[in-house]
């Protein structure tokens, strides 16, 4: 069995989740060169893994033999010119998301991944959560018929720093952008309409910099199915996570991960633990996942099924999102081009 | 203690209802009364309540003298003929809910009752459902803080005859009313704007009568909260009845009640029983408890919080959510008068 | 339809829920006479309940013409007593339990039913509790085959009075004796042996009158099946009432009610409400459900299954397990005569 | 930080797990050497983990002066000689459970143990289940007061080979055993009693090796509180693995963890998934957590709590098991020895 040689461009968060799957996890694949790296972590590098090559510049790290494929986890500005240059070396690509925030971007690449024909997965792993997956055999075997409603509550735990938010393109772009591509993927529709209304509750500085904490958005499909979307930056109990197709059959329901399955019960009631940690606890396994689907898409020369489009799309309903709050309308998919 | 002397108009299903209720439940009230009779009732009353007085039509129950207050339980279009009787006879009213399918007409009877001053209930019963009042008691005592996103997911377990659905006011007007008032209920907040959308999933008569049979509603209220309203005429695995409040501290959940509290473990899984049957079984405690809360408050005086606004909110929610699916967009809730 | 006139012996606490129940939830019995009851009762009853003949002693009311039936919910020591003037005058009985603390008076009692053939029922209204119906139609319908294991909980509170454990025969006879039944009621096997070990924690007085608060009791049925029955006087998260059935096919599970059905997320994690107040709120319906199960047999001459049998080996089983602590061994049923 | 040098006495089912762990999880230790392998074992060793040395006896590993620690994953007839081996070349031992079957030889091994002062542990993994971990800290935080009763579930999904069964020393002894330890665990109180009762349903090869496929046994311990322990060779729906700690402030549970954290909601009723696989898949995290907490007492010199005479405790309690079942009869902990 061949195993895949991968660069890694960014040692950031996300970065260092991919490379330690990969060293753990991926049968595989092995990671042979890294570039973009900070100071540390090529000291790092240094003293444990030896046998990996060390490049500064992306393209230099592309061009390595041993290099099958590229992992593209560099902050969201350089991606959209890492993953030219991969796709000008002929080599495969995983890009973290989102892929741009601008749409003029995104729809470029998007052009230069379909012409090249070269293997291309964007990173939304919450597709391979083991949950999600259950419900999209649930909605693929029929036994809940045909979806009518998607409902997804996502909150996270806190916010994240002011500084990132600046940058990040709001709400909408960096933290509902996994739900929008949830409901693209769940739904397998085109898009019709989106209408968004959101609010900042209590945080001032989230206000100054013109984003929102708190937001609905509704999302209506070709076929009529509707998917609802909750999103707050900040849920007190922790990291909420719910996910409920209803179809004309029956529903399929994705519960939060508890951090345990104890109860304890006393005077006061019945307790069961709060959600389990953020999203690197509770979506680890869906990291693993999706890196093995890459490596294996590439093995065996399969179509990959969460591709450019998915990153397109997703950015496309954000955008969309951001339009209907700021002129409080409902916003036409095809308006988004 | 007085016993308030009740008098009903119109027998049928509801009417029923809260006409055992106070023979059963209702210690400090008695039927002493009844009009608008069909023949099988007026003969059951005959042999079995002897001592109730029948009257052929509403105006001339109301004079009866031992008839403290009125339970207005005939079909829609009676009732605000029947509230202006009632409240030239000075007698306190209990009005099914909706007050009417018309606006101008729910403005005019809004005009009276408020010049009146007489005690006037809207039978808006889910709101003393014990899980509603928990969340109500939740929200009040400020253990789950502001609230900012509020969910209601309200299914029928199979829709109406289309008979009623053709006279009804469709979707938003005889079954998310409902899931409308307990919104204005729980947020205690005006509503700013309207959103729906909605579609027909494979009953072709409910298509041809132009009625929906999914529909998603977001409100934004004037605080920046936002409720989102998710209804089916029809779900499979039974009546779903849930409301989730989502505060600045914490969230407030009630949960389907079941059928039953049993588990079944066997080689396919874990399984529990279906919702609990239907609203008049869902709701059972809550139609006893509201109707006490009617006598209590003429006891005591006290004054209705359920009162003609609440009937009048609801319909004018459910006319911009008919206007905003019928128009596609976003409807401000002034625009409704 | 034929309307059964019950008589009441003693209107106590569970007195008052049977008349209760029969005013309002029987539709063909009713309550025609009253005895032995305290000047208060004998008071409320004058001025509100004006048609209820009332005597002095039992036997005047046993001949009272009206009464088909007798209801004895009067103190333990008068049960068989009565029972044999309700025999003699040829009245069905429905008799609260225990039968008797003495397992010769119960034997007789048995002899005299057996022998009269007069319609006798005891009341362990747990089983017409909804959740062990359910149990119990699980085990009839084959659904989880033949039970090899039976797990009983039942814990209440708080423990009652000391007066009250004095005399009431201890843990086994009071409170497990419930728990006996209705293993003898799910498992419909004959016992073979019992075994008990239990012990006092933290409360003096009860240990002073020779009783205990904790007993674990193993009851082994003759065709290898076992039940384990865990009981507590006092368990801090309140009444906690749970019934396993484990079988060869599946296992079938009543869980506690709780209060509500809601549910508060926070900080702290994510809270359900206690189980529900304790035997007289949390089995209601059983309470309901039985007298009319009695009051319908009366009518369809069925023959009651929950009858003096069940009063008899319920006895047997708290007799063998307070003899097995006692003498710390196994006791094998057939010792208990 | 030193590295712990390990070398493991076979590649069992179990030594895989913990040669797989030690590599990917624990990163203060490392294989360096094995011994008892079968010849598939060796050729996979030499093609992919070429540092490691194989030998053929257990002897020669434990005097490679790379060893540090032998991991005892041998056939259990073994253990006892291969545990005195590794004592007297004063490694550090870390032995699968059980012991040894024979409580004399047990006996010898805790003397030399104790004499020798050498870190030993005994692999009762399930200690280390994070579930079983919560109800320990909250247990010894105090939340829960003092335990007064203990109920552990454990019921496998299907029974081992007859095989198997006929060397294993029978269900207390082979299955049981896991619980006696948990019971010990929990409680940290000294055995007091043990009783048992116990059954063959259906299985007729079972039944003809003499063993029996359902028993409860009950413990009561010196404090006079009591553990409830009952099992199963065969649960239908899969592997049922609980345990309950009822207080005198509270209850703590663990639940069974299941498969996924889905619902499937349709008109049958409301499914969650089967508890997880087996006890490899169920308990797989404690498998690396008692692994790491070896090696981290070692790395420490910090006492091992889960030591020799936890191997001890928990094969007397099962022999008392095995003896009340056979006599019929309560055994006094006393009496094995």
């Amino acid at each position: 069995m061949k195993i895949i040689g991968l660069g890694i461009a960014g040692l950031g968060r996300i970065g260092k989740i991919h490379f330690k799957n990969v060293d753990t996890f991926c049968e595989n694949a092995k990671v042979v060169a890294l570039s973009n790296l900070s100071v540390s972590n090529i000291d790092w590098i240094n003293s444990n893994k030896k046998t990996i090559n060390i490049y500064k510049r992306f393209d230099q790290m592309v061009n390595d033999k041993d290099v099958d494929a590229v992992i593209i986890s560099s902050p969201t500005p350089f991606h959209s010119e890492q993953i030219k240059i991969a796709l000008d070396a002929g080599k495969a690509i995983f890009c973290e998301k989102p892929i741009d925030l601008s749409l003029e971007k995104v729809i470029q690449v998007n052009e230069l991944v379909n012409k090249s024909r070269i293997p291309f997965m964007v990173g939304y792993n919450r597709r391979y959560d083991p949950n999600i997956l259950k419900i999209k055999k649930d909605l693929e075997s029929g036994v809940i018929g045909t979806m009518q409603i998607l409902k997804i509550t996502s909150r996270d735990p806190f916010p994240p720093d002011i500084d990132y938010m600046k940058k990040s393109g709001g709400l909408f772009l960096d933290m509902s952008i996994h739900d929008f591509d949830m409901a693209c993927y769940l739904s397998q529709q085109n898009v019709k309409k989106v209408y968004s209304t959101g609010s900042v509750f209590g945080n001032k500085e989230i206000k100054e910099i013109g984003d929102i904490d708190t937001a609905v958005t509704t999302i209506t499909f070709e076929n009529g199915s509707i998917a609802t979307i909750d999103n707050s930056r900040k849920a007190n109990y922790g990291y909420d996570q719910r996910v409920e197709v209803f179809g004309s059959l029956g529903m399929s329901i994705s519960q939060n991960q508890l951090s345990n399955n104890n109860i304890i019960a006393n005077n006061k009631g019945i307790h069961y633990s709060k959600p389990l940690g953020f999203f690197l606890e509770r979506y680890s396994q869906s990291y693993i996942s999706i890196m093995n689907e890459f490596i294996n898409c590439l093995i065996k020369k399969k179509e990959i099924s969460c591709g450019i489009k998915a990153g397109l799309d997703s950015l496309k309903i954000a955008l969309a999102a951001k339009k209907s709050l700021n002129e409080n309308r409902v916003v036409d998919f095809d308006e988004i081009k």
